[in-house]
């Protein structure tokens, strides 16, 4: 097994070249998945995925049509091969099932980019393009470390893998969710493998264990029947944004402590472990202050670090409160109504669907007179963490750290992942986040790229995972 | 000067017909301020008054050119008659400053008219049209009113009167404000009076002798240095949403009571005639509620009438809050900064500057954690309070009586006339707000109408008005 791997990783090196010209093809392909005009590119993209997968030997390649509310959507990529011998103990290998996606977010403003979104291009051992990273660079590693590890086998592979790449990932991924719910059996697993995460720093093998999940919701606060002028009816008449503001300052105190009854009653404490190895994260909070965030001060509950405040504590936060008038110069109106849009991050053992009730059942009973407060859930996403005990995740450590030459830091995201959240709940697996963008990529933004040297070592770290978990 | 009183009185019912045909003409006019395109009809409006007022015998007519930082405004429609011989007792007569408007709101949404709003039509003894009623139909009461005892007077008046209409009352009146503050020796008068209010019920005479004043704000909210995503950065970054929700939830309580302090020192109650009277108003607090507001419950302080909330209590409202996202769906970002636009309506003896420097003052210091806000003044209108003992007032009051046969009922308005301070301020000198709208005419609204009973009532009243002003 050892010399199969090690032939892998040597034809990886071989290929380099190759590798990234490949992948220069399909960065060209402006799959962007919002956009109706480039609804042909995002398929093409597919077929070059499904195309070389099959070329490299993998089975049952095909394309999955999917459809939401009765929408067409773009197709998910599937291939397989579940031949891999069982070890000498006559035991089953297990199956891995790969994770990424094709379909890129939109370039714009393409004014800010330094060489075009579409044509990738290398600068100072990076690659520029729209989803350099973000996904369709880290979705190749994983392709190129099956195609390497075909070659090293003789057209085999240690373990048993599944691909499903998606095409609708930067548009909310209903497609695949809906597969995921309604054809678990088709992707039946031990474990996923998703490379859409970063290194916490440049040099530093990163393994993601944990995601905060969410709910997204609206709150309508109807006052008046029609918008009616300040001047005869202000004293009078109810204010939508009056009440809305009063129901916000009631969520959410000064110190960043949420109000709602019972919210924090399910939240676990990240280990004494994890809390040990944050701290020894190289992270500097003025840096971070000044250069990410920008603003003078932070916020959120005191005496916890910034790694607990936004990895392992929930949040509230508004994002927008649409409704009256927001143009320029004055308008006295009472609008009839006006919305805030909140969403709340959580963390394990939370659920949406009780934090939801919790907030909704909270939010009537503190409405303002006068106004009629209507809380919609949007969407929900349930919060994720894996135990760093898991063997997938030993595995996966054990493979950057050889790679790397140092050892992997366990960190968790702040964000969600909503696809591990539906391999947990429809597959019952874990998933090992095993990315290698770094903090200063650009996704979604102009001028993204992908560190070239960790690409290769992307794809060196997949095949030893893969081969570790196929040991 | 009764005998001409009662010949101007008949000139004006033996000329019904004529007066509205003339109307019909002005009322065809898409004189509509805000838009660029009817900037030619906007000058054909001020034309046609002009030449009217010419064509009765008034002198120096003219348009005067206005311009608002720098762009070219509508133009004000100026015209005199200063000839009016002393009375007996050798004493000047008084000098009455008539005003008004010839511009028009936008008449969208065009398909709720159910007659088109430049084609005036009579229904049901009103005449429909954008303007019929604010303010055309209002404004040409006083040239019909001059033409009537023009007519009885052989040319001349029985008052010494100037005339000033406007072309913007409906994009702000900046022009005319301008024209007030620097040119207020061209427009010395003892008195002004403005038709652009309403009766508070149908036959009910009615004068307003109040208006509460104004101080038009924006909060800006600066949190991060850009807009950050709320997975990575919720429970670390600033949300200048929460912040304002904090910052409005300080400025009124949830009986209507402004919190900042001292805002209230100023306030001058109304007098317990002024409270009597507004008690014998035919009002119904339980229609006002289901058809007016439309609300199950009307909001603000306790203990008060809902007319001396409405027109002798400052209130604050909260018209919109730009920034953030505000489509439909989700999206997670904390926005780099978000406003809020708040008013006040400022009651006698409250002054905008020492009220905006409160709100400033308490705003700052109550600023949450980690965001900066500025607080910007957009624009400020002083309350108002003529007494009811003026002899202007009971002029007016008489005039009405006689033509209505019932009681003249004083009532305050809970917005704002800017032109009325500016008079007051500038030209140092009271207003007589004598309307003759109803209600339910539709200002600002499709089917806007004006009773014609009151058209022609109106142009009676004036008559009467002016010629007891000059007794």
């Amino acid at each position: 097994m050892t010399t199969k791997m090690m032939t892998a990783v040597a034809f990886g090196r071989e290929n380099k070249g190759r590798f990234v010209e490949e992948l220069k093809a399909l960065l060209r392909i402006p799959s962007v998945s919002t956009a109706p005009e480039h609804a042909g590119d995002v398929r093409g993209a597919a077929e070059f995925v499904a195309a070389e997968l099959k070329r490299i030997g993998m089975e049952n390649v095909r394309l999955i049509e999917t459809s939401t509310a009765g929408r067409k959507g773009h197709p998910l990529v599937y291939a397989d091969w579940l031949h891999a011998a069982p070890g000498a103990d006559g035991k089953a290998k297990p199956t891995v099932l790969c994770y990424g996606h094709y379909d890129v977010q939109p370039a714009e403003p393409l004014d800010e980019w330094k060489s075009p979104p579409f044509e990738p291009t290398e600068r100072d051992g990076n690659i520029y393009a729209r989803g350099a990273v973000d996904d369709k660079g880290q979705m190749w590693m994983h392709v190129k470390a099956l195609e390497s590890l075909m070659a090293a086998g003789g057209g085999t592979l240690p373990v048993n893998v599944r691909v499903i790449v998606e095409g609708e990932e930067e548009v909310g991924g209903e497609g695949i969710a809906a597969f995921v719910r309604e054809h678990g059996d088709q992707l039946k697993a031990d474990v996923a493998l998703v490379s859409d995460t970063e290194m916490f720093a440049p040099e530093l093998p990163t393994l993601c264990v944990g995601l905060r999940g969410m709910i997204y919701t609206e709150i309508e606060a109807r006052g008046a029947k029609t918008d009616l002028h300040s001047g005869m009816y202000g004293g009078a008449a109810p204010n939508p944004f009056v009440a809305l503001a009063q129901v916000i300052a009631k969520l959410k105190d000064e110190n960043g402590k949420i109000l709602i009854p019972g919210f924090y009653d399910e939240v676990q404490k990240p280990t004494a472990d994890e809390l040990k190895a944050w701290k020894a994260l190289p992270f500097d909070e003025e840096h971070y202050c000044a250069t990410e965030v920008g603003s003078s001060v932070l916020t959120g509950e005191p005496g916890l670090s910034v790694q607990e405040r936004t990895w392992a504590r929930p949040t509230l936060d508004v994002h927008g409160m649409p409704g009256g008038f927001v143009g320029v110069g004055a308008k006295t109106v009472i609008p009839a109504k006006a919305v805030a849009k909140v969403s709340m991050r959580l963390v394990p053992d939370m659920t949406p669907a009780e934090s939801f009730r919790r907030y909704k059942a909270y939010v009537e009973s503190i409405a303002p007179k006068g106004v009629q407060l209507e809380v919609r859930l949007i969407h929900a996403g349930d919060p994720i963490v894996v135990s760093t005990d898991n063997s997938y995740v030993k595995a996966a450590t054990e493979a950057m750290r050889e790679v790397f030459g140092k050892e992997t830091v366990f960190v968790r995201g702040g964000g969600s992942i909503p696809i591990v959240g539906d391999f947990v709940r429809e597959l019952k697996v874990p998933t090992v986040m095993m990315g290698f963008g770094l903090p200063d990529d650009n996704l979604h933004a102009p001028n993204e790229k992908f560190h070239l040297a960790n690409f290769h070592r992307g794809i060196e770290s997949i095949v030893r995972f893969l081969s570790g978990v196929g040991a």
